[in-house]
């Protein structure tokens, strides 16, 4: 996963443009994408595709020529949709236009007010001198497209999971380049499946915006989400529940987190694209996975979130729970008991005698006797794991055993 | 409002009599009073009026003529519905009727049992000699009238916000003074306001009583309701809230008290008047807001309560809570997003620029985001305050701001 | 209780045979018993009942003839339903078939395989030479029936409070002689009580399976149920919640347990035959009071539970309790406040004067307010008394009071 990172991180993203279309081909290697091009102007929802932007080259020269901010070097030193500049300014005139941080470089964008500026260090902004400075900005800003990307594992079901992430941010790596490397490792995993999983790799809000404008009849075979960020730093995982805060996916999330150090927000509507997701009108089930959340880690949305701020071993740790997520949301079903007035004899049925050589002996057989006891058709496993505080695996393999004995039969 | 509660201090009320009539008359002076007269033995509820009480003079003389005990010195000094007494007695016959305290004078009643007595420091009696004593208590208990008083502020709609203060206690500025003044200032703060507002002055128990009966097939148009009493000590503020636990009442108010030291309560059928508009044939939404609660302070119901025991500062404090509360009550309602797909645009109509210069912008901006999240027919702007953890002014200001732009309209 | 404990301590019991019929017989000497003989094969529920297991003797004896373990001296010493044995084992041979403690002698049992095994404490095993040893099980294991006893207490209605203990354990004291003797004593206090009492002695599991198979069409009649066990160790009480977690039971035991130190558990689908009473079919109201649960405490199980174990104070204790439970559930009613308009004028009618002399007089007078303010049909006394944290003794005596003064009704 750091290995994509890596490869996609020195590409100039921004919501519409080249950078995003290089991203998807990548990422297409890995995954076969359905990549859509809407034109700038199309009426998205309360919205409208905006000019696309591009850009070739930037800097900031000073007096001796020499480059002093260079986009070149770093993307991040343009402000995100700045117009085309050329001209000779003195600091004076630069300083509005200048953004800062001691020690990092910024990012900044205006999407959609026409302006132009960079982004530096404090400290090279500092050493500058009154100038003038010779300004480049080999930008353009027209009509094109917005450009987004699907694939979909279809599963026995057209009942959807949705796994979203963002693909605008330019050079940084933790958001979302890690959320996107961990989104193909998990696409990857998928054989054969339940449900049918669909990954969108779009630019946030807008991009969700589109989507949900193109897809505005059938969101509701969505039954499950998840917007995934920020997927790579090394702090504990976060999950911030949908906004109906007890949809299946927030307690299959919350479950699985259990056994992990990890953070369980309420739902607000600022953060990824779970602000469209469950907007009122849609009110989809999609929660939100991260790390360490939007804006909680210092190198947010600066020249420090790159590829070394994450590292594999933290990616690998978000794809783990992501595939125990997706255990349960697949085996997540309710069993009737057929044989609920006392308890069934199970030794008779070889249901103690199979137990024998395992180590988890005690725990399967509380799994059964939870699965029995619970499966009245108001329980689905998920619920039995929760109540009984046993992992989902150990319950969804109770239920297999009993349903092989039939003892059980799925509730339809 | 301490000037209010100086000026009132001196009177001898009880639940009866000349001093309800001289303070409502003082009240009176600050705000339009209704004053209601209702017979003795008018049939209220399951009680009936009592006799009037009225008293001019009281006092305990020893054998060289000196008062020991003088009502003109303190009104505490006389059991409250004391019956008229002129004799001679030991002090070993008085002992039964006297009630001490150490340091303090205590404030006793007998409204319904033909008794008399008087209240002095253990100090007092302690030197006290064997007697004989003289003893004068020049009081009347004959048929008359129980009175109280109500302030009405018309609203445009003709639901209730009811404000309930007992004044049926003699020298204690506390216990209820202290309430009447905030509720006097409260009173005439509210200017145009869309419920109308309800103030009754009247003495504890029988008084609310008698205003229940004489208005039974009327209380449904009250839909909030505060009794208000021991307003004005240095405590925090405690809301005990309504029977009903649940009510907007509670919920405005505990909103309000975040901000500040506080309790909260649940209903118990103990304290002040709530107990009259909580019992369940009525059950009104009515909860009690007190600073040091009931019994809660050593001053309570003794001479210690008394006008140096409470400050403008603690009663300022209450008023001002009142006042969002009312603010609360008041701009409560609910509103649907009528673009409810997908987050508008907001930087088009100006919502995001018009906070530039506000130094609370970031708050601002997250409560239009909450109220065009959560306005979908089933959330108040208090539902929404309390689940965003913001202060219900932001959010009513993002309604506000959201309905200037034709965002939200008015659910009916 | 402790006396019966000890005359029953040396019976060896298993889940069925002459031990459980001579357990039953000391129980007849206490209580009438309706006992029950259910043959061998017949169908209970998803069971069969099992052949009828007896035992007279088992020993191992070494060399020289000396009984290393023997039957006589204590009966965990053979693994119950071990089939008969005659023969000359080495020590290699008979170490899969013995089982140890540290300082202990375990309890095994192997009721549905036919098998048979010996149970000794680690150090006597640690003194055996390699043998051969002569060996000696005189059981047998033939058609029979299983024997279980039922004591009614009829009482005003048919609705039934079900107390189940469990009498397939030989020599244990905790688990289960001394929950039988908390029952028997709890049978003799029962006066005319308004439920019927049922107390069921049976085998765990197959006893409570075989009771419920015969009663199939009647378990409705039950409203409230417990399993007693492990009554008499010096551990807190715990309370295991019904599968409900809410049923009156469940709230009343919880209010009573208040005021001692207690344990609440919520239901778990392992332990003692609330298993099977609250197996999915049937989901009776029937939780489990023991002191130390199950295999809290080391003696669990082993030579350890003997009669030294149990306390007639911790007896006592659970008995105590027991009763109170009762009285919670007799007395247990809802009553309509016939004056709920406002609160009744309780002096009037001696309400406050008759709680002059009592040195509880304010919690008694809560209690009438509160029982005042929440018959509003809606309520049981149990609820009141939850609610307003007070004993439920207390609020039933208010009832009793208002009642009589015709101040409530029953609700029917």
């Amino acid at each position: 996963m750091r290995e994509l990172v890596e490869r996609l991180y020195p590409i100039c993203r921004s919501i519409t443009g080249d950078g995003v279309r290089e991203t998807l081909a990548i990422i297409g290697e890995h995954l076969p994408l359905t990549v859509s091009e809407v034109p700038t102007g199309t009426q998205v929802l309360d919205w409208n595709v905006p000019q696309e932007w591009n850009i070739r080259d930037a800097w900031i020269k000073d007096g001796s020529g020499r480059k002093v901010v260079d986009f070149q070097e770093l993307n991040l030193h343009v402000v995100g949709y700045s117009v085309p500049v050329r001209g000779t300014f003195t600091l004076e005139e630069l300083r509005p236009r200048l953004h800062t941080l001691p020690g990092l470089v910024p990012y900044r964008t205006s999407y959609y007010n026409q302006t132009w500026g960079f982004c530096l260090t404090q400290e090279t902004l500092d050493a500058m001198d009154e100038g003038p400075y010779e300004v480049l900005i080999d930008s353009t800003l027209r009509d094109g497209s917005l450009t987004y990307a699907e694939h979909v594992v279809q599963g026995e079901l057209d009942d959807e999971v949705l796994i979203s992430c963002h693909t605008c941010h330019p050079s940084l790596a933790n958001d979302n380049l890690a959320g996107v490397a961990v989104a193909v490792e998990l696409a990857k995993s998928l054989v054969s499946p339940r449900y049918t999983y669909r990954f969108i790799f779009a630019p946030g809000t807008i991009g969700a915006i589109t989507w949900l404008a193109r897809n505005r009849g059938r969101t509701e075979r969505i039954k499950h989400g998840l917007t995934l960020a920020c997927a790579g730093d090394p702090g504990p995982l976060t999950y911030k529940r949908s906004r109906r805060g007890d949809a299946p996916i927030d307690r299959a999330v919350a479950h699985v987190l259990r056994e992990r150090p990890h953070t369980l927000l309420d739902f607000s509507p600022y953060g990824y694209d779970e602000r469209q997701y469950c907007s009122p009108g849609f009110n989809l089930p999609v929660g939100g996975l991260t790390r360490t959340p939007y804006a909680g880690y210092p190198e947010y949305h600066t020249s420090g979130d790159n590829p070394g701020f994450v590292t594999e071993e933290a990616m690998a740790d978000t794809l783990d729970t992501l595939k125990q997520v997706v255990e349960v949301l697949e085996g997540n079903r309710a069993y009737l008991n057929l044989s609920p007035y006392g308890e069934p004899q199970l030794g008779r049925r070889g249901l103690y005698a199979s137990l024998g050589g395992r180590s988890d002996t005690k725990q399967a057989q509380m799994a059964m006797l939870w699965v029995l006891n619970l499966s009245d058709g108001e329980h689905t496993l998920l619920d039995i794991a929760e109540r009984a505080n046993l992992p989902f695996s150990a319950v969804a393999q109770a239920a297999v055993a009993l349903h092989g004995a039939s003892l059980l039969k799925e509730k339809t």
